[in-house]
């Protein structure tokens, strides 16, 4: 695919991430006395390239899923339930934010973002808050157990430690 | 758009449905001491057509959102976090299942359901259970304030009481 150019693409507009091919979006929220309408993504958006899939992850409290990357799946995360920390770590070679880390708070009313991660990145989540949180995520490839990598969610390649 | 044949498409194999175009899936749920992964929709499904939106429709306990249909738009209903009521009523006319309406518990973990909703349906929602349930709607066209319309949640032309 074009992993050697994973990290192009629009640029963050909203100054929320620095790691290139990262997008950050804040989401609309409709809001009124019978629950809320919450946007995501669509077909006309500039973030839009291709749809692959819908699904979600559901986590527990506490919960930590990582890592993982993907060599050339384009994923589109939003939580409209719960909250999650996502920490994303970069560390494609040549690349213009080689060796940065990010950590985002995911979740309504305040964080209801979408973003894109880009291939080639790592990144992982945690569940936070007393309840479970969903995680939406729209990817541009259906899922493919052959194109993704795992690490435990200590490595000490990643300078970052959970706590759990 | 195809409204004159809105009814075809893929029949329902599960039988769950038998109105005219509405199809009805049972979707995968992975669940682990971490928390689940929840299938929706993938672009090498059979049900897949065209992605035009993903969002999604909090609905707080016991509130009703009905009743509205689309000129052309087709939807995927499934609902990860709680459960809901929806109701389908078909007067097309013409149309096989013309004057039948049917009801369906959607939520996990018995009913983590897709249905397909095709154009010209009416259809109408009630968050049941104690706390506020989420609809994730995948549609093959972007939202189009133009191109649905709306009745009362007591219109009497639909033959359904909702009860509050």
């Amino acid at each position: 695919m074009r992993a050697g150019r994973a990290w192009l693409g629009q640029p963050d507009v909203t100054g929320l991430s620095d790691l290139a091919g990262v997008v950050i979006q804040p989401l609309g929220q409709i809001e009124d006395h019978r629950g809320a309408v919450l946007h995501m993504l669509r077909s006309d958006s500039p973030l839009f390239e291709r749809f692959g899939e819908i699904y979600f992850s559901l986590v527990l409290p506490g919960v930590v899923k990582a890592w993982k990357r993907h060599q050339r799946l384009t994923q589109h995360f939003a939580v409209p339930v719960g909250q999650i920390r996502l920490v994303l770590y970069d560390d494609r070679s040549g690349c213009p934010s080689q060796g940065r880390l990010e950590k985002h708070i995911l979740g309504r009313p305040d964080h209801y973002l979408l973003v894109r991660i880009p291939p080639l990145l790592w990144y992982g989540f945690q569940g936070l808050g007393a309840t479970p949180s969903l995680v939406a995520n729209c990817t541009d490839f259906p899922h493919d157990p052959q194109e993704s990598e795992s690490l435990p969610s200590d490595a000490t390649h990643i300078p970052y430690r959970w706590k759990e």
